[in-house]
């Protein structure tokens, strides 16, 4: 009998930290050795000239969620084939609690949802109402359960929360041990703004970002974090997509906080301008916070660098284009401020970011690592199982073609929209296959993963700060125990 | 016939910007003239030894607001003989709108109210409920008579208003042209620890610092300014109480913005440790937001000098102590959340603040004048009239004896109320008179001014920055169109 | 016999704080009234729309300095007329050691120079040798006779001095309470860059630019910024010709310290561009530290409005262009090292600080007269004899007319150059007439007031910073007892 | 024939990033496989309970440097000896130019000390005299022999260049891609306060902080920064003492710079209070710059946290203490200005950080690893043959106890020197093995490698930034050509 189940041979494992030419032997789905002539094994992988990644850990990604009106063109199996076929092999998809409903029920629905997945998953929490109820039993529960991470929007009607909501919620946070995810833009200003230019008749997508501006979201940075440092929860930001929320975040890295930034592929590719094409097109670009300019992906690059930015993620969000249920659900064209924000973005995110990022000479190739799956998989709780490729981890792979180029088509998302942000990209850099726990789920144009292949991934309480280190006064000692 | 009324002879003239040794003649109320040798004169006034100083500008004094509950001890009759007795000789007030009222008519009852006053007078608006109605009618009909400014509360239920409300009111400054002063402190926050504090039994007065820390206000600082960038308004932030929030308004400024700071005289000598004192001493030091510590002092007295901050105010707002009506509306001891807030600082704020900072040699004898007279004067649109001695200006000004010392007491204040938080603070430096339009109304311990004595102030509209100078970019031109 | 010499008529008076309508009166030469109907005086000056503006000191003047090997083309005879032609009645010039001289001897000569001077001076101490006997005898005693600031450059072969003798310098300036003024580009490598320029044959004018970046300039700052702060004195840095720099000082004071910036007029109006004229007319602009971006001019109006600049002069140093001992001293075109440096701009000071501050909306009146007057005459010492029209303070003063638009010549500027960088510069407001202690020196088209007409103005002591303030704890106490 | 010489059998071994269980199996000194049942091997090192760690690297040791008067107390012997006791496998020393002299005879006559060494390693090269000769030959010939670093003073007598100095060695450094590490403290203010030190007699070895304040140190890295700037050339400032140094480097790498920034462990757990122990104790802790405060130390744990600085290094500069050829080489006692410089490190660098990071919970493992051994490995050019524990990379590897507890002593040290400065000093942790190249070196008592089992390492030049990426503008392209 042979000693491993797999080994692949003869590529360059690219670890968080380093690169080097060994073989990966694979038994019972987990990485068993990584070395030289490792032995006998039932299969062996060719992976002569590429490069063997860690697979991808996407931890901000929507999946089969309803009752919004619009209709998310992908569930778990498509949305998990995507993810497949661009090299990601854990995704974390969002529990999304109704306005006076029960989140736990939501939870139990969206496990059943998931069992179609066809990579690993785990789930955020969505508070849209922080009832006594699910705060105190729901919240205890489903964390203990494996999903200790909550999401809360400072924006969007009929889902946004307000301060004190917030503040609850962080405090729940703390005592269970979660880390909070937030959707940080000033939902007054752009309320205010939206009405302004509606009222004037400036509706097409551009105005989108007219309504959006930077400052919202630096605002809205601003005050989470000021909340967060309040209470001593730790928070990640989600989507950062300029210069002066990455600032904000930097100086509060600098007084010793943990606050963590996300930032997405699209923040790095796409301008406002984007949003100013011809006719309705410019809809497909509509997402929230809407890309901003060219100095700011510079800005972000910078912040990438020096590690105040420490995920990027796909924040994959898909409706389709030419549809009445997806952006053209409140007419063709319809104003700005009706269509459905979200894009599309699980399969793109690995070969653009590495184009943008390592192909042009950006970052390195463990950062590239690092940013895409060993970070997340960190901050999320779901290492060492994801996010890297040592012994004992899941064996989940990429076999990466550093050469390879691929002009981008939505054919090649696998997914259930109907276009990509990425039309006509040219890529350099590609995976030509992805492995999931040792199997094969995508072979280069195919996904051969079945859906139900995907588990459900159950991640550790996150461990908070101790009072001691955070509340060194008197006068903090007091907050400490209030909370 | 004497060619002037009065002569001051033999004083040193402090401006804001020199001292010098010249006698000050009046005619009609106003300064005719400055120099030596002046010519003959009705009246003489002996200033040998003395400093003259113009008379001091409070911009922030509430006198005789009705309908919150516990009463205030001061009306315009007791409130403006304090100002005298303090060598304050124009206060500015705020027209208070009731929830659900009207602004206009607060204003007209108010004019009517303030017809006992001593000194001078002016009024902001106090903004509580941004109704159409107040917002386009009334807001521009009672700023076209004099009143250009606004005061929004971030804070405080039953006044505050939220981010939507601010932006309204900011947008209709901003088409009025009114400054807008922000009291700014985050209220969900202090809500929440508020709620923790009092579950937890801990409501004492101190506790009062705890409900509402350095954090609460550094974020609405940091939130007003950015809805004020934004929007392009010019705004002042009221009684900036320490370091963090000082910083922020730093950021602004050298953002180019314009954002005023204003403190008061409690954040230069008091601290939370104030409001541990024995029994329900400390209610008597609750005001909003709190006395900070040292250290936040110190870094005050830096940004005063280094013109981040450029008014120091009284923020007097009294109420009794040893009153079911005062401190102890809500009961002996009463919890410190119902305790309200506030305290009298109308005479103390010019003796006490030159004490610690021209006598203790912080600041320079026309800095000293710049932040308590001449930058409010001008910040509010009653310059050159009020806050200067120069010729034309009102002959509004203090005979100053800088080397009298003085232990203050209640008594000294000649105000409405019950104590003083200085009781017992040893002067160097105190008005030996005060003079309003040439009319003596301190004659150094008693107040001569009669009630009525004083006139109101209109104020000419606040000239607001051009579209060109904040919005260069094709970007902001449409949001300037908006606005 | 009338009361006072001299009564202006009508005009609008400006001080550092103030802009009012007044006669002023004088009498033997200073201020004796200011006011409405001051009676009768021999002499009526007519003042109808003008302003009335205090003289402008002009603190960073070069004349008739010596030995050099190229010309100066303006002694105190010409220099001063300039001056009087441009409003500037008070310049501070540079008593300039020689290497291995002695300062005294050049004071005692250049006191005679100075006699032919048709406005009031003073001097500052360049100190080019710090010899035991220049800094314990001849310093001290050029200080107590009131040239109580000290010039030291970090720059220019000949005159520079290294980091050590820098220190001695700070060192007798804090035994003998003198300001210490700063060239501050770092020499070595402004060196290594020109020799590299040199050998690649990259020598016409606008290489200058390339030589002297910002960078040297800004290490420059950073450095006497700490040498300063570590011995406790207060410095000026001269010319501050970009952001970075203007960066690096309002970082020193924020964190407390005594440190000035300076900046000059061709640094708001001229870039870099200008050397790159054809042919050899770069030369005309070549001085140092070079002029720099428009972004710089932007970030400096910054800097001067929240007053971490507080000083502007002309560093009138002037060479003719054309002229063997002057420009061209080096050969016609010689290679930009070898061409002097400096420009005239005595009198371009303030007409175009005018146009492009106050005409163009970026300060207002009060602002223009602290920069170009007040304050440098606080900083030096001089107030309040100069830079206010106080009463008791020297009457000079101008009469300013705000409409008037000049185009500039080199012939309007009175001085004995052959050019000026502003040729063709269009202003708006223009002084018209020019008073020098109540006689005039400057009719609006000539010059008439003598040389030999200005006096010397002695200055006092510059007031130290104790100990206690800059030195509390235990480590920097010692360091105070050694300084 | 088995087919591994060794397999470490039931350690957790630590990488850079992850944590995990596994055997490590090493062929021909190096890493051949990581994995669960390997097959066998010649040897098995029992690994259970321990952690297995990449070998330490020491990117700043000073071994057998001779010509200065004191003795060093470690040559290549003994100094690896101390290093092999305290977990450290790759030292890089200093070849270090005599005043004069050839660097390159220093080199060759250094390769043959070196030839005793019992660890790996490399040398930096230490320019004293940047004579053409030395940069334009030697230099690039050494580096291209693998010495790719170049080490420079700003301060100490007869080491130290001055800045013209400083920018050839740059440029030639940018020639031939060598990295530029700097030794950075202001020279003259150092001189001059020593001098007023001793003057005062004030010798005693305290005075030594108060020589070399922090401000020269901030000083001159805020002063190479500006002229690697310039000359964009990447450099590591070493042996960053405080907080004013790291924020200097925090403020470059936000504009984007390669500065790279290395404290070592007596900077995080050693005060200027050492120096003031009794009698000429405190001449142990004399080493520059010296140790700051309590409070630098806690900044400097959050400048590591972040990622501003990245390199944990020794600093290893032994003399012994009690020996007129050591400490009290000048005298005992002798003025503090005379005492040699340095402590010894090497052996206790390791364990003493372990307890105070890891043990105390301020990093984690990984990061651990990084500061100590990945991130100097990779600056250096070591990487990834020293490092980590990849496959293919030296088996170079430490067997921790972390759990183990020893008092320091002198003999636990094994180097030449008679002290310790951490006598007494009480580890949570400590090394059990230190295996290079699969070879034992030390076996937890003993140092059990011989002398001359290390080798030289020779490292690949450093890649330099292109043109494009640091010189964007017309400006600065002309600069790029030149260096």
């Amino acid at each position: 009998m042979a000693t491993y189940d797999t080994i692949v041979r003869g590529g360059r494992i690219v670890t968080a930290s380093e690169v080097y030419q060994a073989d990966l032997a694979i038994k019972d789905g987990v990485v068993a050795a990584i070395g030289y002539d490792l032995g006998d094994s039932a299969e062996v992988v060719d992976a002569k000239d590429m490069l063997v990644l860690p697979g991808g850990v996407d931890t901000h990604v929507h999946l089969d969620q309803t009752g919004l009106g619009p209709e998310m063109c992908d569930g778990f199996d498509s949305g998990t084939a995507s993810a497949a076929a661009g090299g990601t092999t854990t995704v974390v998809c969002f529990v999304w609690q109704p306005k006076g409903g029960s989140l736990a029920q939501v939870a139990a629905d969206y496990r059943v949802k998931a069992e179609k997945a066809r990579v690993d998953y785990s789930f955020h929490l969505t508070v849209t109402d922080p009832t006594p109820e699910v705060l105190e039993v729901e919240l205890p529960q489903l964390i203990a359960e494996g999903c200790r991470s909550v999401k809360v929007f400072m924006t969007y009607d009929g889902v946004r929360l307000d301060d004190r909501e917030v503040l609850r919620v962080l405090a729940a946070a703390r005592r269970n041990q979660a880390l909070v995810c937030v959707h940080a833009e000033n939902h007054d200003l752009i309320a205010w703004l939206t009405e302004q230019l509606v009222s004037a008749g400036l509706t097409t997508p551009k105005y989108h970002a007219y309504a959006k501006p930077m400052i919202a979201e630096r605002e809205a940075v601003s005050r989470i974090i000021a909340l967060a440092e309040a209470l001593d929860v730790p928070i990640q930001i989600f989507h950062v997509s300029g210069a002066q929320s990455a600032e904000e975040i930097a100086r509060a890295q600098a007084r010793g906080l943990k606050v963590w930034g996300e930032t997405c592929v699209h923040y790095l590719t796409l301008t406002a301008d984007d949003l100013d094409r011809p006719g309705f097109e410019g809809a497909k670009f509509i997402f929230g916070p809407p890309a901003r300019t060219e100095a700011d992906q510079e800005a972000l690059w910078g912040y990438l660098k020096r590690g105040v930015i420490e995920v990027i993620s796909s924040d994959h969000s898909p409706t389709r284009f030419d549809d009445p249920k997806g952006k053209k659900f409140a007419g063709d064209p319809a104003p700005f401020n009706k269509v459905p924000n979200g894009i599309p973005g699980l399969a793109a995110r690995l070969p653009v970011l590495f184009t943008e990022g390592v192909s042009k000479g950006r970052i390195d190739l463990p950062t590239f690592v690092r940013l895409t799956s060993t970070n997340p998989a960190k901050l999320f709780g779901l290492f060492p199982q994801k996010g890297c490729l040592a012994v004992g981890s899941d064996a989940d792979f990429i076999l990466w073609d550093p050469q390879k180029t691929v002009t981008l088509t939505n054919a090649l998302m696998h997914h259930g929209g109907d276009y990509t942000p990425y039309e006509g990209y040219q890529t350099q850099g590609y995976p030509v296959a992805t492995f999931l726990r040792g199997q094969q789920v995508f072979d280069g144009s195919a996904v051969v993963g079945a859906a139900g292949g995907g588990r459900f991934i159950a991640r550790p309480p996150y461990p908070m700060i101790t009072p001691l280190q955070r509340f060194p006064t008197p006068f903090n000692a007091v907050h400490a125990t209030l909370i």
